[in-house]
């Protein structure tokens, strides 16, 4: 652990998709590079140089000649639109090239010819009148770059990390779900995910409650008594740090942050809110559980400011510089476990 | 409204009740006195002189002695226990002591001789075990100084108001309580308890989705479009400003929180989790609605720590101070509503 040799390899570049054309993408990659340009971490855009507002670009042939441009000029790998994009009006005819900017980011990075795949945000509703099969992202990357448990979302923001047990259902729907083993599952990819990805050898869970102060033994809600604290004993029995069920509302006081290296909610809200209330601007969206490094900014296509030059790339850089940050874990960690080859 | 003076008439002292004996509540009392005793605002202690560690103070005989003893001495009128406090360790014997504290308080209060009640926590068990038949403060503080509306638990921290719909049931239970008459009422009160008490003319409210991204038009969860969208219609039609449902997780950021005065939670850590986060130490729960003034800090009786010297009188401090502030607001606010007397 304290030979840092293996930190200091160069990784290749990160591949940054466009995202949807429509949105903010464009211009957000463009001001990413601009902070970015002298201290990096280097990338480049896979999408049509249309997007790119004012900046200067270069066209590459692949990531190998992203080094020596990344200085001067944001790289590109183009991939041109069917018809021009108008801010704010997301077309269907563009579908195509927004799925095809992931896929070749995935392939580059699978390859290893690319060090992660950074994703901008899609408008999930255009891709699917186009006939793209997935609910979103996470989906599709789980059968381009399947790892070997479950896709789990992690969300990053400075001094606190997240997981939800649940995502997109209904908070009715969430409770229904809830049971022992889809908590396990999740705490398991959630520890594989610090180990291999953040460098943190024995991470510590701390696990939400349902109900307020986590039900006051039974009294207010029975599921963290019956569901969520033998789930827990089973982690432990496994040698997994977890502890709870944590009253929520407590949990994410700054005092509180310091007891744990992440905190699972069991529905998208609980785990959602602390993070976006603490730092929505640099908040980042991780995947955990691919074969492949990637994060996306925690934000949406914001359709309604796009073309406007005021889109905040706080959360793009702060994805960038952690993708970055997990490829070189990954790369210690493989070397590590394995040995030098 | 450009005219000062009925700010500056002076408010009489704060009543603060002892809470828990085997609390922190003598503790923090006497370090907010530290905090305070030189620009106020001025309180005193009903409760047993025995709690307070190492600090001067003196008995008075009312309200009325305040105001020259306050910064040489804490204040306090005696209200002896039945059996010395052991900390950490709460006796039913005391439950009567810790009860008529609050009585007390809530007197002199009505009586016009102190300005508010400030409440130090207590131990729900304790007291229930002794025969309270009251499951807390706000149900007691109801009867006791009955308003006009439904008592409202409100949280306030730096930068951040909000009031939970429902409060101490099980999620599921939240669920099925939520209906549209609940929310109106809930966010009357808390109109009118933002118009009296924090002197905003015209508060905007912000309602929060109960599902992940408010249910994105019924696709995750019906609520938020049956229940939560047609509530508000009806507040916006009664001329109360009220937006939403918003997605939860978006609408507690930095840049958020500045396009409301208070938002609301559809559940306990909803309305919790956010304010929390922000700011533990100094987070102040206000009850609206109740005849008087009355603010607490927004912990427990922290029984784990009591005796130690350790606890952190941040949050009694600021509901102090809050409650002065509310008082003040609401004399101005009769004031300005009745006219001069």
């Amino acid at each position: 652990m304290t030979d840092p040799s293996p930190f200091q390899r160069a990784l290749p570049p990160l591949a940054l998709t466009m995202g949807e054309p429509a949105g903010i993408g464009g211009e957000i990659a463009a001001k990413a590079w601009s902070a970015l340009r002298q201290n990096g971490p280097p990338f480049f855009l896979i999408g049509d140089p249309g997007l790119l507002p004012g900046i200067p670009w270069q066209a590459v042939e692949g990531p190998e000649d992203v080094p020596l441009v990344f200085p001067r000029a944001l790289p590109i790998m183009p991939l041109l639109l069917a018809r021009p994009a108008r801010p704010g009006f997301p077309d269907a005819a563009n579908a195509s090239a927004t799925i095809d900017a992931i896929r070749q980011a995935v392939a580059l990075t699978v390859e290893g010819r690319a060090g992660a795949v950074v994703t901008n945000p899609i408008q999930k509703a255009t891709l699917k009148a186009a006939g793209f099969p997935y609910p979103g992202h996470t989906e599709f990357l789980a059968d381009l770059a399947p790892g070997e448990g479950p896709p789990v979302m992690l969300l990053a923001a400075a001094g606190l990390r997240t997981v939800p047990v649940t995502i997109h259902c209904s908070l009715r729907e969430a409770i229904e779900r809830l049971d022992q083993a889809l908590i396990i599952r999740i705490a398991r990819a959630a520890a594989a995910g610090l180990r291999q990805d953040f460098g943190i050898p024995a991470p510590r869970l701390a696990v939400a409650g349902l109900n307020p102060h986590a039900g006051e033994e039974g009294t207010m809600g029975t599921e963290d008594r019956d569901i969520v604290a033998p789930a827990i004993e089973v982690l432990q029995a496994d040698g997994i740090d977890a502890r709870g069920p944590f009253p929520a509302d407590t949990m994410f006081t700054p005092h509180a942050r310091e007891g744990y290296d992440v905190a699972l909610g069991l529905y998208h809200d609980q785990a959602l809110i602390p993070v976006k209330t603490l730092d929505m601007a640099g908040g980042v969206n991780v995947t955990l559980g691919l074969s492949i490094v990637r994060t996306s900014p925690d934000h949406g296509t914001a359709l309604n400011i796009a073309g406007k030059g005021i889109a905040d790339p706080g959360s793009l850089i702060a994805a960038l510089r952690l993708a970055a940050g997990i490829a070189q874990h990954r790369r210690h960690h493989h070397h590590a476990t394995q040995g030098p080859s």
